[in-house]
């Protein structure tokens, strides 16, 4: 730590000036003396690249040399690193990171969705040209998963992460919770208050939540990610009477983005990936996790769970993440980007989803006649899920014009007994809609 | 991340057999090639000191160098780095430490008695040496929060950390709330299941949680580390009837470690330190740390509130911790031990915690006797603090030979003028005992 010579400023060009980009320029701004402290020299911009050059962001473009092409910042003199904001899977975003990283500069970015797709791609070209690309803004923004996995658990071998990690969908369900309301509603009311965009697919659909859950379920297992190997469901079909069952049960509804390895003597550990809702007991440790909050439960066999959780988007959080990417790379600190070299990184085989045992929460809404709870328990037996509860009419969650809702609590069953089950309704003129089958957590 | 050679083997002594030094060789030769995947190269413990080289560890110690004193590891050749967990805040741990750092070696320590006297000198000793000294296992052992402040919230100003920093007095606390049973019932319980000492001081009267606070708070906000300035309170006079009426009043007790910064133009920051017993909300987020875990909550400028939680004690995850900084040494990451070289360290003003305001459950044990009330009101009144609630006898949370039990709520009122009050009915013959008087915080 004793410096014959102290380094010279560390340089950056920025592509992308959104609420991002200028989210990083300010912080860079407002915390450069302590920054420079921190990371033991300066850290400027130099060079900026934008779609639009007149569009008022509040910030002097003139301090800085303009690129109308992002790509030009991969060959631009002078620069010790790119920060790509750019956003998007394909294009200007990895035309720009794979330039760059072949230039040999480092990249920093916080595009999930490129490094769900081409992570390992960016890995190979970023080691084999003696750079590093460093994305921990891609998972849940501040709040530093990827650095707790790859440094402060580097001496554990992680097998399960379970997580939280989209906030608009957990939003939605919390405050559907709270309020009693309906998804569509909610929705509304959460666009009209920022936290949902005006097109929420790659949210409430869970999409988002599985390139978070497929770039840590790569640095967290050793494993090439493998985004198509996400099974994904979203919270849409979400009913209030849905949220107001699993209370009365003692469960609450998140959008659980799960990874863990299935093990085995002689053969190579298989992957499950799942996104989709659960029913979480009120002492799972994401039970209580409220609002536009990230979190990630990642367990290790020696440092045993560890619980993260913050903001997992937001301009100034993404910030925050950026930022600290930069000051490693400021520090020489160039990591392998999944935390093995890339040669070291195997391809993910998949594991047998179908197989997994879980109980499960079924919601039927049925016609309002005889025999249907007869032709539902046929249904289940004939598929060999046994019920531990139904909520019966009487009881029944729910009643509206298209028929007479029902909830059952299953017990353990195979994944692919209960599709079975509910394959095998599906054409039943009992059945007024397609029911919801969601799996209940263990604590 | 090219190498031309691979680095040779990272080669360790370390100084300290017992379950912690012991797990951290375990844990080395278990992961060992998962380890060498992720620092890049091998790490190899060579040599190892203890007190009793004859005491069963079920290790073979014939495989290293063996040394009688600690302190000859500091010079022992072809050491890359030394592990000290000896454990003591002076003798043969700091000699070791200073030693080794003097001779331009690194050590990593899970050593925080030493860390909150002597970290100061001890990463002066290390700057001026070019060596570092890292002690990620000093505060909460495996779950990484010094790394979490240091590395992935660099980018913030942190002004504000709050923790439950010691897993025993945790357990305790939340088992109270369980049983209903008393302290000395159940700390007995603590300690025959484990999670107390034999001498169980350090932990359920503050002092461990006061170390581990001295140092967050230095590395946090880049002060020199003010073990003594931290205010400390245990929870030995917690009663189970203060948990129940907390309980009704829609709180939990937990203890609590905060430090926090008063920032003011034209005058240095001043520092608060406080461990003490509070009344949580149910709604913030250390309310529901239940158990032996430890949580940490810091408050970025950029990344907002952050919180991380985990195991804060145990030779597994201390070692996990230790293992994490020998891999940082190992990749050559060697940064100062406070986030920011010595040299920038200031000394921390001590803020006046008698002017901080906040609501006060205060517990009174009193006489049975006409005027009790009004003498309580009445000084009460005198030090200007005022009433919000009073829980009197009728609803008395217990009765015991002692007297009646009384618990009153207090509007917002400065620390010095409930500490005036309860001073001035210090002597009454009304009191029947010290009363207890615990901080409100806010969600």
């Amino acid at each position: 730590m004793t410096e014959p010579t102290r380094p010279g400023p560390f340089r950056l060009g920025i592509a992308g000036l959104g609420t991002v980009g200028t989210g990083v320029i300010r912080l860079l701004d407002e915390h450069a003396d302590l920054l420079e402290a921190r990371a033991g020299r300066r850290i400027e911009v130099v060079a900026v690249s934008a779609r639009d050059r007149s569009r008022d962001r509040g910030i002097d473009l003139d301090r800085w040399t303009w690129c109308a092409n992002p790509a030009e910042l991969a060959g631009l003199a002078g620069l010790d690193a790119v920060v790509e904001v750019v956003g998007g899977t394909d294009g200007p975003a990895l035309d720009l990171a794979q330039a760059a990283l072949k230039a040999g500069r480092p990249v920093v970015t916080a595009n999930k969705a490129m490094i769900a797709a081409h992570g390992f791609a960016l890995a190979e070209t970023a080691e084999a040209n003696g750079a590093a690309i460093l994305f921990e803004a891609a998972v849940c923004a501040g709040t530093p998963i990827l650095q707790t996995l790859r440094e402060g658990m580097v001496g554990n071998r992680v097998d399960r992460i379970e997580g939280i990690l989209n906030g608009t969908s957990n939003y939605i369900l919390s405050a559907m919770e709270r309020s009693g309301e309906d998804f569509a509603e909610t929705l509304g009311e959460a666009q009209r208050l920022g936290y949902a965009e005006a097109d929420p697919a790659l949210d409430v659909d869970g999409g988002d939540a599985a390139h978070k859950l497929a770039i840590l379920a790569a640095l967290a297992f050793g494993l090439r990610p493998d985004f198509a190997g996400v099974e994904v469901e979203g919270i849409r079909d979400i009913r209030a009477a849905d949220i107001l069952q699993a209370e009365r049960l003692g469960y609450s509804i998140r959008l659980v983005a799960m990874a863990d390895l299935e093990r085995q003597e002689g053969a190579p550990a298989r992957l499950l990936q799942r996104v989709r809702p659960c029913l979480l007991p009120a002492d799972h440790p994401l039970a209580d996790i409220d609002g536009p909050t990230n979190a990630v439960l990642a367990q290790g066999d020696y440092a045993g769970p560890i619980l993260i959780q913050g903001a997992g988007a937001g301009s100034e959080s993404t910030a925050s993440a950026i930022v600290a990417d930069i000051v490693a790379l400021a520090r020489g600190e160039a990591r392998p980007a999944f935390a093995v070299p890339s040669a070291g990184l195997v391809p993910a085989e998949r594991a047998d989803s179908g197989a997994r045992e879980a109980r499960y929460y079924l919601r039927f809404v049925v016609a309002d006649r005889p025999g249907v709870l007869a032709e539902l328990a046929a249904a289940m037996r004939d598929a060999r899920v046994s019920i531990q509860s139904l909520i019966q009419e009487g009881e029944s969650v729910g009643e509206d014009e298209a028929g007479i809702t029902i909830a059952v609590v299953t017990h353990k069953a195979p994944a692919r007994n209960v599709r079975e089950a509910l394959a095998q309704l599906k054409d039943s003129p009992s059945i007024a809609e397609p029911p919801l089958a969601m799996p209940i957590m263990m604590s």
